[in-house]
């Protein structure tokens, strides 16, 4: 009496095999509610294609994380353990996805390892696996871990390849099979020489997913616009911020629209609208002599400045946003590639991973919004008598800066 | 001072094109609304990847209505009056689209009638537009009226590539080029003999991903149990039958959780946990006589089935569901070619097309679902004791019913 | 130390691994030889991008076999003997492919039999391989045969799917990984129902691919022309009928060329500038009561008929041509599908395929070629003067016959 | 009685749409022989896939150019006069492209401009156009003739994408839609900010193509291989190198294999069966502290440095080959781009690209190539002792060398 294979058409790699067992995390509340979290949060509002969501990033992830566990050769019980390990490595995930978990304060790592070890899904999980593994293997820790999360893991070559299918940005099409085919799991995940080109290819994709994607302009202030209406939700206790993973994107939707808090309704009316705040500032970091200083400000102090430049302005404080592009963190860079048997960086093996590495902190910036009426009041707005910032650089060629996709 | 030119970029087709104009009726919340309205509205829980909107359905429409256009050689005010009305054309869809449609005692159209000429939408057409001359193109009338809504329209065209490029499933990747460059726009759009067999893939296309797809088994049963929640919620005025085009699939999802009828609160629950009613009985259409006589059964014979079948059964009755699959139609096939001057129907030319034309009704059913636990009493039901089916036809051969994708 | 991993970049499916026996059978000069056969011939003279090999081809066939055989759970080496047979499968084939075979008086196979069994290859493959297994698979006997030469094999799958890339009609492209996952090997390939509809995609490319491409009109006349000018080279022993398998397209590209017959040189001359002979007369094979019955007329029949229509306009007999489509065989038809244990033919399973089935004479046709010049004369020219033609169905409609893409 | 339109199927882009006139210089035996001429010379030996031909890159470039003619708003003679220029931008190329062009005292350039002004092709042109006209557009002189030949013209972008399609090497997948659509004719093309990032993908593409394909170590081997036995043909005077144009890669291959010559015969069986010379030495140009400077050393300084080579180790001289890489050219750097009014080089807007701008040396080198017999008498070879090399550079960290696709 065999078992009927099952499968799930997914629409970046075609037919992806399941067995018994994958069927039954999949059928499990905690899973299904991933089918209504939005993979790239509010993209969707740059780029109309962009609401894939985490169930089939998950289901994608299982499916390359299983071919690189067969190609490095292991054993089918581990295969089967990183097989689960990829389905549930986001199942903690907020409403939104990174989207709400800027305003947590604790990674959604925390969230996912609870939802394993302390829901129904834990006694499921028991029937077959210790949840201890599939915890340190999602947070990327043990023998096994730098297949799910380390510098050139799936989880990243997934939703590289699936972000440009539905975004129709063809940066990420990345050659995952040559990468794949080449990777070595020793103390770590290390690269073969042969497998370089292939990831320069995919660190050049993430480069340019950045600006144009993940860390587009329209993307960073929509998302503040939503994390200070969600901030409001939990201070008022409206939302449980441990019960975060309790929730999709339409009770969040839901709650926004209909809580008693007129600035949550008004943002989730603009959101609704693509009514956006619009940018009146923007200082490249580049202009700073190091740049990386600017992540070393505070939360408070740019709430801080927000509200004196409300008052200074007279606008309402809550209206004001000041965002800093996020950290430009290429963990690719830090694979390891074997060459005769000896091991270098791949920042020095390769030039053009090199120059990315020092190139990428000309990409962020630090912006200020404010509402489209209040615009025609910042034309001498200086920044610098809000914020402490670091200090310029005047030596330095700025160059240019550009935003790629500029609708609307 | 020249205006900046916008542009979207679409995951199917690449960067489109916007002019001034388009960008307003685009920042309408009307239109903003379809951003979350799914286009294939619960087919999700068959394929995930199918999480795609009607908002660039509607934008992908008016791409190639704007080829289209350009090809027939319309002037200038013409392809901006057919830009338009694609952009327009399903503005007045409910809530999962054709989902709600099944329920509503009108058809979608006279919604995107209303939203066109009742609402502020009309005040912005006006500067423009006749709103007459854009309903009239959107139901198909007038000169221009075949190129949104006819035999082979822009409209079917974008949603077979959308819904493969979303599903991963490959059949409807069709080649519009060369449709396009083979119409001629005379009393309706007339094709080309060279277009023939791109015509011809397009209609095996829509064959294919009917049962795949659009009628898949398990699409038929969520749509039923959807429909039926949302029946009870217009019945008990908690949504205004009229006022559905201001949903969207968020509001619905949230009323169905909250509101203060536990049917509808548990089938939602059951389509969040993906807990679908089974099927107990499927009778093929072609294994009567003239399949086409079930879709002259009414209604309410259903419904008073269903009721029966419940009470002998001793069921919930709102938990019984009886489904006929939708009619096969594929008006492409009336589609007129042109040979040395004179006009032939594609079903005469094309001999794969004349084939589908008598096979069709072989591919739909009726079936009767309930609850997974009730399922072993039906071992023995018969569906003729509670319903007046057509004639059984004993000669044929009954072939073989197959499901395409059987995943969960 | 441990053997260098192999492989090629494959234009369709990425990398392809290699063993080192592989890489050592691809090292012969017999197999070296099939990057110098174009895959289709002269179709390069409609399509333009149709130039790919059999070497790419035999690549992609192996790797196909491969992952066919994994599915079915074949041994390693059973594997290995697919993947040879699959590699060497068209080893004998002539300059041009099919366009040589149409003259020689034996088919491929026995040449393809000829290298493996008779020739260096002979020496390398038995370090490894019974060469008469080899030799059987390729002729689809035994147990494995059918993987690579029967209903739905490998061969059949590659080419497709390599022909669809390289001329850019899109109707190639089948779901092969759906097809492979739901065949079985028992007494021949068997096709699980689920694999029903990929099935039916393929069927459907081939015959779309039939008039489009493989029996395009300007393919079977070139290919006519072609072939006239290798029978004058084999029956002037310019060439040795049993020795094609050592040339390539360019050794006769030259021979045609140099050689010291006018009418052979001359053929060459106009295929070189594209100066095509031109179709005079058509007569559908549908328009016969038994369309079958056309393929019993005899090459002499034809050659007669050709001298006599030459006698009678003047015309010198080598320039005119008669040719019929090649029988529309769709071997794919006579698949086994296997539903709940029961064996049904695919023709009464699927009712487009059945459909097919009935269609397919409705596509060749038989045709009379002569120079451009000559042309003219032909207004009023009877075949039926000429050859002793079926008999004609007065009753049938004719419908109209069209050719694809009709490119200068 | 409209003339009938014409097209041509693409691999690449789908149908294409000729006019008549163009369809008779397509029709002309000079366009005609281009079907013949492999676009990538041998690389077929290294990407199995690489058989397209100039034929196919020219009637695309055609199509490319017609595109940023229509988007820059050109009037429709300058149009037709830019496709007719792309489409013989190519016309005088000899067998195999750039390998034999290696060989001639002159750029293939100046045979373009001989077989359009003075052979039969002239008195076509002359119909329609003035020849000089659009010899300068091929050779980028006037206002138009940056698209067809300049730092981002329709040449470059057509061969990236059809070279990616063929050879399955993905990194050139460009979005020339959006390069097309961010240009402006002034001074030369100028880029829009907006279309930065995707002249950034180009140039990337362009740059990992360098080593994986266009200059891949075994590319350069068989290219020199090749070159000297061309070379030998041409001061024999077997074949006048002004006649080159006369030739396709058939010819070539007939005179190789056929003359008499035994080294030029004995080159072609190597070629023939993949027996390509080896290497014994490289040195990188990134050793040196001017790579440049490399590029200074003449070409009677390699041969000579290649006979003492011979002498010293006892080999015929003509079986010892020194090949420098190409210069890395990347003329696409050269870009200028607007932002807000003002022009600057792209190398200073982009990170990325002033990163390549520097690495760019660290890829070619220098290798000495024997036959494989003689390999193992190389184990102490000093390159040094044979040729006056640059200095090197004793500090700097030279990294890894690598090979992308070391098959074979």
């Amino acid at each position: 009496m065999s078992e009927k294979k099952k499968f799930i058409r997914d629409s970046v790699y075609g037919d992806i095999n399941l067995n018994p067992f994958e069927v039954r995390i999949m059928d499990m509340p905690q899973f299904q509610r991933l089918r209504r979290i939005k993979q790239l949060g509010l993209i969707g509002l740059i780029y109309p294609g962009a609401t894939h969501t985490r169930f089939e990033h998950s289901i994608g992830t299982m499916n390359l994380g299983s071919k690189l566990s067969e190609e490095l050769g292991l054993e089918k019980d581990e295969i089967e353990l990183i097989r689960a390990s990829a389905l549930l490595h986001d199942i903690g995930h907020g409403p939104f996805s990174h989207v709400s978990e800027g305003v947590l304060s604790f990674p959604h790592e925390e969230l996912t390892k609870f939802v394993i070890t302390q829901t129904s899904m834990r006694d499921l999980l028991e029937e077959k696996f210790d949840v201890s593994e599939i915890v340190d293997i999602i947070n990327g820790q043990g023998h096994l871990g730098p297949i799910v999360s380390g510098e050139l893991d799936v989880d990243r070559m997934d939703y590289l390849l699936r972000d440009s299918h539905n975004t129709g940005v063809a940066y990420g099409i990345i050659d995952y099979e040559r990468i794949i085919s080449n990777l070595k799991l020793e103390d770590g995940l290390i690269l073969d020489i042969k497998g370089v080109q292939a990831a320069e290819g995919a660190l050049v994709s993430r480069y340019f997913m950045y600006p144009s994607v993940y860390q587009h302009h329209t993307t960073r202030i929509v998302n503040s616009m939503f994390r200070r209406a969600l901030k409001k939700v939990i201070d008022e206790e409206i939302i449980k911020e441990h019960e975060i993973y309790k929730y999709d994107d339409a009770d969040l939707i839901g709650i926004f629209r209909h809580c008693d808090n007129h600035f949550v309704n008004d943002i989730m009316a603009r959101l609704d609208a693509r009514r956006i705040m619009k940018r009146v500032k923007t200082i490249r970091l580049d202009n700073f002599k190091y740049p990386e200083k600017m992540y070393k400000i505070k939360q408070d102090a740019l709430r801080k400045a927000e509200e004196e430049i409300a008052e200074d302005y007279d606008i309402d404080k809550d209206y004001v946003f000041i965002n800093i592009a996020e950290y430009p963190r290429f963990d690719e860079m830090k694979t390891q590639v074997t060459v005769e048997g000896k091991l270098y960086p791949l920042t020095e093996i390769s030039n053009i991973i090199g120059a990315l590495s020092k190139a990428r902190f000309n990409i962020p910036d630090i912006s200020v919004y404010v509402d489209e009426d209040e615009r025609s009041k910042f034309d001498k707005f200086k920044l610098e008598n809000y914020l402490d910032l670091p200090e310029i650089d005047r030596e330095k060629f700025h160059g240019i800066h550009y935003d790629q996709i500029k609708l609307f």
